[in-house]
């Protein structure tokens, strides 16, 4: 297993979706910034289950608690230990389930990997395991703003299933995303969404779509080319959240059809003196460093496998194929409005990593250069 | 900088486009494997410039050299280093572009991040940067196949622009894709490819597409969960090659547009008893660990940002807006034949290192379970 | 910061030692592993405070419990993460240090690099930090243990300020440590020891020694030359450990006055066909890879800085230099009978990665050999 | 095997004793900085073997060429390969000993871990593998010493067998040691030792001893606690050097013979208001962290393994137990003298990667507490 985020501000996330707690370790995060429950709870609010018709009603107050790393709300450098400690867990809804290999979903690699599965849902599998990254992303968050105030990550719904938002980025802000209950800035997107994902609720079944998300003011210069290029720790950060299935930078696959004269974003100078290109097609990264213009990317994600739908699948013991269908139970119909907050977390943990390894070499520069 | 990939198969490059040498140092490879400069040029052949008309002219034979790892060409177990001299290196070529920031090129953000550029083309940004990652990925694959004779990774050119290949995967041979000069092994798709990238050529501009690529025979329980996902390593280290724009793994953005029933696949046990699924729409990864099944992926590129047309810029000595253009040179009007090789490299390196990372596990199994 | 110790079997410590909570996470145990909670705290009771008169009277039972990782006391290859809650904390007896910079403590270093110093105690920098390391230590003896049954660590008391302890290896056993108050097993020099420490207790003063620790029947073949040969991890272990001051490999310094011929450990076959050497002048290593013979080193200690005389230091705020004494508190008056389970610790946290690093390899010489 | 160094500050050293070349690459340095071959030939040369009659006679220029990394002598912030080609290799010396596992050589643990060893010489255990280390060492000293241009790094034979030098460390310089062939600055010390390598080497036989090194004008603040502390990364750097044996911060061993009361190194205030110790028995460092005085450790070599003397030992085919001897050949009768730019090499690049990754913890300070 890999539960490790991050080389300098490294996150590392614990904890079973039905066991006794879920939480995080922030190594790496300088002493001195402000920091309590509070600024963590907020964001993990938005990620908690039970918020409203869309999403499962498991009930979980995902209360966190700070047993290590501040003193009278500061951090002392030390790591920033988090845990939230599950209340509604119900292994025994799993008990059905406990001898089929569900399709979509990790119980039979996780069986052929390490030999056995959790016998309560899908421990490290659950997408209940980001509560964890969560979490730490407010630790970044506080980190990053506490030195450039303006910087901000806002993602929200693009589009769901074949129903896309029209969305003016320049005009985006954060209350347009969350006066909808699936984080869809385009009002009338946002009905057209929301009655496509109860209709699939009702049927027993499950929607997918794209999340976009952007983040704004960042310093230029970071990015670590060849391997660890900006966009890369993107897509890996992206890639590694449940259900996810896609990952584009700027324009994305929208590229692909342009000619070289179509897609070069010309370099210009603003009022202020500043370097700017016009056209951010690049999504503000070229050579894998970040060029000062918004960062820009999409993450497509299926269609949850949990549905109430008889499906095919193979026993674990004895396998044999089977049909089966689960009763109605406790899941999201589409997991994108939660999504939301977790896209952003992980791209706050890049920037926050990707920052610090950046910045040693300033200090180079201030000696040496003049 | 990260110019090294993995953590027990680990890959450094090195090497400026227009410098003394390029190359790489691999750490972790085992002992006893048999390994040549053979072995590794054929991989460098495929990727190498000055094939045909569809790649640039600059003339390098990538001869490559062993200089440390292997002793009567079996491997040490110590590190192996490879080495490939530039020959046709032109830095002269590039002084009229000096003071500029080249669209689309790195040549800004560079700048911003180290205070300096290398003065001659792209130093590390240049795509001669991918040998390295090439003639490295020659010994994961013989160190993958002196395990699992049948594992292969193949990858194809699947689009260019507008023109989609129909590729029928089951049929998909090796042959195929070689014969054609741009790797598309759907004939008729291939002269229309050819066609668009030569008239692009003519014109001084560019084109993108999507290359599609099948790792077969991958053993099953390959992939770290949580953040070390196999998908999002994959996607990583394809987002991590110059020009690429987007990573999709299985049936990528098509899964959002389905529902949950029609995405799942089901599982069935055929004729020697194996289990495996009826359809791959998840591309062979389930919970981020391989499920046995091919692992399919797509990598979409831009069209690349070297074009021969007129275009808008700022000087890097007393910013200036100008305008300005290259005079016809030494670059490929479209990456993806020669990307065909690199994303296989890339695909190498991935699976040698998560099967590494999964392997010292088995040992234990057999020790406690039985 | 540096919290985490390993590669594959990585372990991260948090907490401080007045804060809510100390504990660790370890990440990368095998899934099937039997494990509880009192298999951690057999380990932690020998650490915990207050056990005589020769250990500090801060009263922390030092329970442990399990929050992720296991189910039904059974591991699932997760992350395990163990916390153990502070109980006696006194911040305030700490009110009068907090304006100095106390001699040979981590206060003053702790403030230039963090800016900041925990109020009270060490924070961090307090041999409390090392509870963490033990508890993961049990993880990592189960797991050796539960492949190799007869892997053992076991450290005692060598040498209390100039009082010498004779011991035969060969007879020593767990027993005969654990019987002398302070882990020396030649009952002779534990009085000696044990009255020179109550001594420099009443004068308020503190006494340093020499720790030796011997893994019997650790596999051969693990330690990763060049720069992570088994000694060097073993040497920055002990050199991790608070208080530590040196580290010997095999017969260490006594080597530096031998000849060539004097040292060499000839080899030799014993009764079994095994090859080994007559003497283990080593200490089981050679070329940094373990050979089969017992792991022996040793590590010295200081006198703990916390004493109760009179000293000159520096004040934190308008720096003056002042006198100052400490009135009697709770500390050790010799830190060596309890970092006996640390260094035990430390070394099973060493063996169980080094093996794993070791253990991926021989599936290849399995599949390629034969 | 592990052949990188460092985190931040990454060196990956590469090549056998007897294979086409050795070298290093070095990731992470940042650009801008003055380099070329002389500065690294310097260090080069005070290695290199065949200086006089108490190192060994191969005659090796070890004339370093830099393959990347830098543009007319300035580092571009890509990765810096140097490479060191063998010219005096003679692998047919070696064809008798290729049957026998040389005593307190490599050559069994080799074989156990890899299933075979390098014919010719020790491979990567020769320790000829350093001269990677102290060409990368250059680079390490080239970038700190730009930045401060007083810190240096000295060390020197301080005993050999049982001869001690007595060496006033204020006096210190490096034109004392260099003077004596065998780098102790002790001028009647230096006699004596010579005259005991002599006497060892007609004997076929060897001798081991201590080096003292001395780090000064050190930042204050560099060092990771709780498992990266400064001394646990020297400790893990000097134990990684072929034939090393003890590691001692500071007063090392003297320590564990005082009372606390005698150890405590006083705070002061010096003439320009800076916080200093009155002693330095702690050797720099205080918590894991540098406190401003000089960083000061021994490091103990065993005399080394191959003598001339009849021994006795196993054969590797067969196992069968022989006696053998080796005819008079090319190796140092004592390996300290030219240990010193080892250990020195070893020390720069402890505190180059140490001080990269405090440094971009200031920026955090600066940005934040003003």
């Amino acid at each position: 297993m890999a539960n490790t985020f991050g080389r300098l501000f490294k996150v590392t996330t614990f904890g079973e979706s039905h066991g006794v707690a879920l939480g995080c370790v922030i190594d790496g995060c300088p002493a001195g910034l402000y920091l309590d429950e509070e600024i963590i709870q907020a964001l993990l609010d938005r990620r908690k289950p039970g918020q409203n018709l869309f999403t499962t009603e498991r009930a979980e107050s995902d209360k966190c608690e700070i047993i290590s790393g501040t003193e009278n709300s500061v951090t002392l450098g030390t790591p920033i230990t988090i845990i939230i400690r599950n209340q509604d867990k119900k292994p025994r809804d799993y008990s059905q389930l406990e001898n089929i290999f569900r399709p979509g979903h990790a119980d039979y690699t996780t069986k052929i990997k390490y030999g056995l599965t959790s016998k309560s849902g899908g421990g490290r599998a659950s997408a209940r395991e980001t509560v964890g990254r969560v979490a730490a992303s407010a630790v970044a968050k506080a980190y990053l703003q506490s030195i450039f105030p303006a910087i901000n990550v806002m993602a929200w719904v693009q589009r769901i299933s074949n129903i896309n938002a029209h969305v003016n980025h320049s005009d985006l802000i954060i209350e347009n995303i969350e006066k909808s209950e699936i984080r869809c800035p385009d009002s009338n997107a946002s009905e057209l969404m929301k009655r496509a994902i109860l209709s699939a609720k009702e049927q027993g079944d499950s929607l997918g779509g794209v999340i976009r998300c952007v983040a704004s003011s960042v310093p230029t210069g970071i990015g670590e080319p060849v391997f660890d290029k900006l966009e890369a720790e993107l897509a890996k950060a992206m890639l590694s959240i449940p259900a996810s299935k896609s990952f584009e930078i700027g324009n994305g696959l929208d590229a692909t059809y342009l000619m070289g004269s179509e897609n070069n974003d010309p370099f210009y100078i603003n009022n202020e003196g500043k370097i700017l290109t016009k056209s951010n097609r690049s999504g503000g990264i070229q050579g894998g460093i970040s060029n000062g213009m918004p960062i820009e990317f999409s993450v497509g994600f299926k269609p949850i496998s949990t549905i109430y739908k008889e499906q095919e699948t193979v026993t674990k013991q004895n396998p044999t194929e089977i049909k089966f269908s689960i009763p109605q139970g406790r899941h999201d119909p589409c997991v994108l409005p939660r999504a939301v907050p977790i896209v952003e977390a992980m791209c706050w943990l890049v920037l926050a990593d990707q920052f610090m390894l950046q910045n040693f070499r300033e200090i180079y520069d201030k000696h040496h250069f003049k």
